[in-house]
């Protein structure tokens, strides 16, 4: 099969074996989405080497668990836990010490012709979620599991820094939370897509001290130090900035406003797909503007190339 | 009155009228303590001019609002608020915009021979708590305070980073809460202190990989750049770092470690003395071993140099 493969630095369309893994799902993959994520990775980021890609829908292939998966579009949690240790039990892999990731943690990912999972990974898709949507889950579950992380009141007045596509998905979640969001970024043609759903925007060159410390609630969506520095200002005493971007490098902060404000910084990672299908399912996040383009599998390398240019939305890949 | 001013950079004893502002208290002061604050103040921290000092055990004076208090031993609430806004009508002025903040911010402080404050931060002391302990109020309620911005659970395992006077507070307090308090320092006589309490310490030159991501708690008490990093290493995936202290600088963090293993870190200022004052009351906390010397308020100029010794315990001004 087909598989965008990045191995020893160096990042290919290859040709490989289908991989079976026994007491696992055989997914075929139908569409695939390129996160800023496979870009770092790319870059060098976790050390990552195999099938790259972790956003996807696809139809149950082989399953000798639930045979009547078999045929079942779904869509799968990226984490794959032990299964055994405390977290696991629990029923919540994200923090199992031995997880592999979809196409980021020693596992093969999914800008392929099929993928593998353990069967608990995968769920299903309804019929009234096309393909076009359902290949968003993972992007929105991630943007949705910032409420597992911070209490979202109603009342709270929200600001999202970033209107790259994490930014744009964050803003989308937390508008299910609370009518009072605010989209802070440098494009207006991003900020549209954002005005569209009733989100307040900002260009960030018009952010000035109207708007310092009077949100409950930051997220910082940018990936970028300035976009933390922001935060900082925007937030409210006793507010929480919530830190989304898996951003490298070791920015300053200054500790003395954290102490006196008494801010909290709370770094959230992934959510649960379910949450993000029932948002789907019901209609209340369309994410069908959000597509750039999309590319047959077989351009995957020139596909990561375009999703790689500043300003691009998602780019899909197609096998 | 005599006073221990730090104005225009120079910290000296001067004398001054007594402090009568209208609608306030006038508490004639039996005993203060040397915060670090105050030292930091005295190196420019905060741009405060006046009096120094904000842990004191006094006897009311002078109080037209609530005349029955005259004669009475009482602590104060560091924190004064304009009384009207939103946080202030619900009970809690720290965070009130236009607060000032004995002895920090725009109000003179308690090393001194009298000090003036509102009435409704008065809070009396119990006849059973010696003015030797009741001293220790303010900064054993800051400690207590941590336990308002995080949960912490009887099971919790909770780290504390840094041995000085703070440390060894955020210790006895959290103690309050989980038995599986462990002290971290570098001093042998500092962490005997905590370990006549149960508290179990652990030199920080013996801190290795056994005790990386094993804390759901890390209280940073050392003021020092390295103890965030310390923190960081030791809190477990999704804990809590608490920052306790007010340290300069700009430190860096590792933002990717923040966001992968889901960490926060919560900033924390004042605590409320009724707190302290009841543990002081029950027994539950005995402060007396953390007094290091006691001097004249005469001679307060070298006692703050005293109290700027490194491993100086708590030094007492006495007016």
């Amino acid at each position: 099969m087909k598989a965008l493969r990045f191995i020893d630095g160096e990042l290919s369309l290859a040709e490989i074996e289908v991989p079976r893994i026994a007491g696992e799902a055989l997914v075929r993959v139908s569409l695939s989405g390129i996160c800023n994520t496979d870009l770092e990775i790319v870059r060098g980021y976790a050390g990552f080497s195999g099938t790259i890609g972790h956003e996807f829908i696809g139809v149950v292939e082989e399953c000798s668990d639930e045979p009547s998966l078999v045929g079942k579009r779904v869509v799968g949690e990226i984490n794959a836990g032990c299964g055994v240790c405390e977290k696991c039990a629990g029923g919540d892999p994200r923090h199992c010490e031995k997880r592999t990731v979809v196409g980021i943690v020693a596992r093969d990912g999914a800008h392929a012709e099929f993928v593998s999972l353990p069967t608990r990974n995968l769920i299903a898709v309804p019929d009234n979620v096309p393909d076009e949507k359902a290949v968003f889950a993972e992007p929105l579950a991630a943007a949705i599991g910032i409420s597992e992380r911070v209490d979202i009141d109603p009342k709270d007045k929200v600001a999202v820094i970033g209107d790259g596509k994490l930014g744009l998905f964050c803003a989308f979640a937390m508008k299910q939370f609370t009518d009072d969001v605010t989209l802070i970024g440098k494009h207006q043609s991003k900020l549209a897509i954002a005005e569209k759903r009733g989100i307040r925007t900002v260009l960030l060159s018009s952010v000035d001290s109207e708007y310092y410390q009077t949100f409950d609630i930051v997220v910082e969506a940018s990936g970028s130090e300035s976009g933390f520095a922001t935060a900082i200002e925007m937030v409210r005493p006793r507010g929480t900035i919530v830190l989304k971007s898996t951003f490298h490098g070791t920015p300053t902060w200054p500790a003395s406003r954290i102490v006196v404000d008494e801010i909290s910084i709370v770094g959230s990672r992934c959510g649960r797909l379910a949450s993000a299908i029932e948002l789907l399912e019901n209609g209340a996040v369309d994410p069908s503007d959000m597509i750039d383009r999309e590319f047959p599998l077989a351009d995957a390398v020139e596909a990561m190339a375009a999703a790689a240019t500043k300003g691009t939305l998602k780019i899909l890949l197609r096998p």
